[in-house]
């Protein structure tokens, strides 16, 4: 009896054996199954930095960009870096990316206080086997790869056609801008060239110019109004002129019978649609350009955008030049998913 | 000793069962590694099919841009397929685009022989929830995500800038195009207005329209030459523009003496630049049409572009809306590279 147990036992635990080694060696159909499910292609290292660099980095209109980046980051599993100047300060924007370039970063988001001043670093970078992209305010001349922006001359077309439409094609209109600086000149001059082309009914009868600056484009913006009492709608190429347009209509008593369509989402702005006293705001694509700016470096960082072998040799560009992160209208119908769009999870 | 036989061998075998039991059950570390070295989230199925559609379908020209979508579909796991209306024919190719939809595709990548005919089949398509982006001729009225085209007015300065400086900046020149055609206006409007800025010594004296064949340009560039024997230089907008330059300029015995600039870059251009007969073309950035085309139906049918909950419900675009996919001078220098570009492995 005894005898026997051992040797059913033995039985028993060879066979136990059998199938758990069986289970051991041969890898299961789950291991396949996860090992094919993934892409080892588009996943980095958490130790893989990749840095964005602006000016006035405290302003909100960056927290979009940098969300945008932060996604790209976190899905390809490496880490993104927030940094710049605090100062509208060209030579300071100069050094904080040499302090960057410095680190060795992967990568290398930077949007531009002044093209020319920033093209020597970016270069730098780039001969150092550091690949950047500008983003929002470009360095032309510069050899970074690619630029995302807002086209801007289409961004002033939109608000023209919004206007246009709000006005039922009739009327006079005014404009708050920032004088001499191409992004703003290209907005007004797609707003006048389209509502020239689309609404020929409508009259563009004063420009001013508000320095960015609220208090400013509320003094320009009254004076407008009293110069000319039947513009019906005015259109801001920058935010602060647009809080500022709503404050010198409040105080000329004219919310809603003079219409204004503005530019950008900080808050103060998106506040203002909800009241229904700025009528629209031409949103920027801030997290396309994070997005793919990042996604464009790490597919340049590991070799996955290969047009041919030797494409630096060759002088084959192995990434589009130039991209539109393109603009949408927020209205009070779609302005709470804006509240969401700056704001990083 | 038998008793004691089965006694040891049962205690061996439990051991060796536990040992390996602990194998089975307990992931190793190898496993681990192997999970987390792919992307999950960027690893599609060979089962969704991406379609590209075309017309003049068997061109040397659509090759570059799906091998550009072929080298996004591999990397993604998915498949690709070509199609498109053998002819240049709109109707024909409203009929293949009908067809592919019905197949319920993951996505399709379009280009259009006509933007306005192409419109319906397209805003069907997204609206049974299958991306359509354009590439390469577009269709802007239509619902599609987004367009990768070549910048065409930028690709006609860039053919200036390199023949202003082959003629040292004075001379005069003429320029062979496709009349009526927006994109070959562009090419020739930028070509123009750059000539002017940069190199005032050099003066367009005739523009001839080549209908796009190649014995009509040789025909009406010999002419060109005749009626103004000091032309020093020929600005072509289409690739079959340059190869009927080339048999003018042969004709006349002006090899060498009437610099060439060409577009594109099939196997004829190509040929024609190793020979020293044509002096550059202007090459398109078509890989990065086909490879970012299909990332962005990749991303956009993965939900990865999100930059916020229910963008559709907002109107919040996940994609940027326009993209230059670039050009580069083809020259002497890097010829070779050009014609694998082209060439689907």
């Amino acid at each position: 009896m005894k005898k026997n147990f051992y040797k059913y036992l033995s039985i028993f635990l060879a066979v136990a054996l059998i199938v758990s080694l069986a289970y051991a060696l041969v890898p299961s159909s789950k291991d396949v199954t996860q090992a094919s499910s993934g892409n080892p292609k588009l996943k980095g290292s958490p130790k893989e930095e990749y840095y964005m660099v602006t000016f006035v980095s405290g302003i909100e209109y960056w927290k979009g960009c940098f969300k945008g980046m932060k996604a790209a980051a976190d899905l390809y599993g490496v880490k993104a870096i927030y940094t710049g100047a605090p100062q509208f300060d060209v030579n300071q924007e100069v050094t904080v990316l040499r302090q960057v370039i410095a680190k060795k970063p992967a990568g290398i988001l930077v949007t531009c206080a002044n093209p020319d001043a920033l093209k020597a670093p970016i270069d730098e970078a780039i001969k150092k086997g550091i690949p950047v992209i500008t983003f929002d305010a470009d360095s032309p001349k510069s050899n970074r790869y690619s630029v995302l922006e807002t086209g801007n001359y289409n961004a002033g077309a939109m608000a023209a056609r919004y206007l246009g439409k709000l006005l039922g094609g009739k009327g006079e209109v005014g404009i708050s801008t920032v004088a001499a600086q191409l992004n703003h000149e290209q907005r007004k001059q797609g707003f006048i060239d389209t509502l020239k082309k689309e609404f020929p009914g409508i009259k563009v009868v004063a420009i001013v110019n508000d320095e960015n600056d609220q208090t400013k484009a509320a003094r320009q913006i009254s004076a407008m109004l009293q110069a000319h009492p039947n513009i019906k709608g005015i259109f801001c190429t920058d935010a602060l002129g647009g809080v500022g347009a709503a404050t010198a209509i409040k105080e000329a008593n004219k919310v809603g019978k003079v219409k204004i369509v503005s530019f950008d989402t900080d808050k103060g702005t998106l506040d203002l649609i909800k009241q229904g006293i700025i009528d629209a705001s031409i949103a920027q694509g801030t997290w396309n350009m994070g997005f793919w700016g990042m996604t464009f470096l790490f597919y340049l960082k590991h070799g996955i955008v290969n047009p041919v072998d030797n494409w630096q040799k060759y002088g084959i560009n192995p990434l589009p030049p130039y991209v539109d992160t393109g603009t949408m209208v927020v209205t009070k119908q779609n302005v709470d998913a804006f509240y969401k769009v700056n704001v990083i999870k």
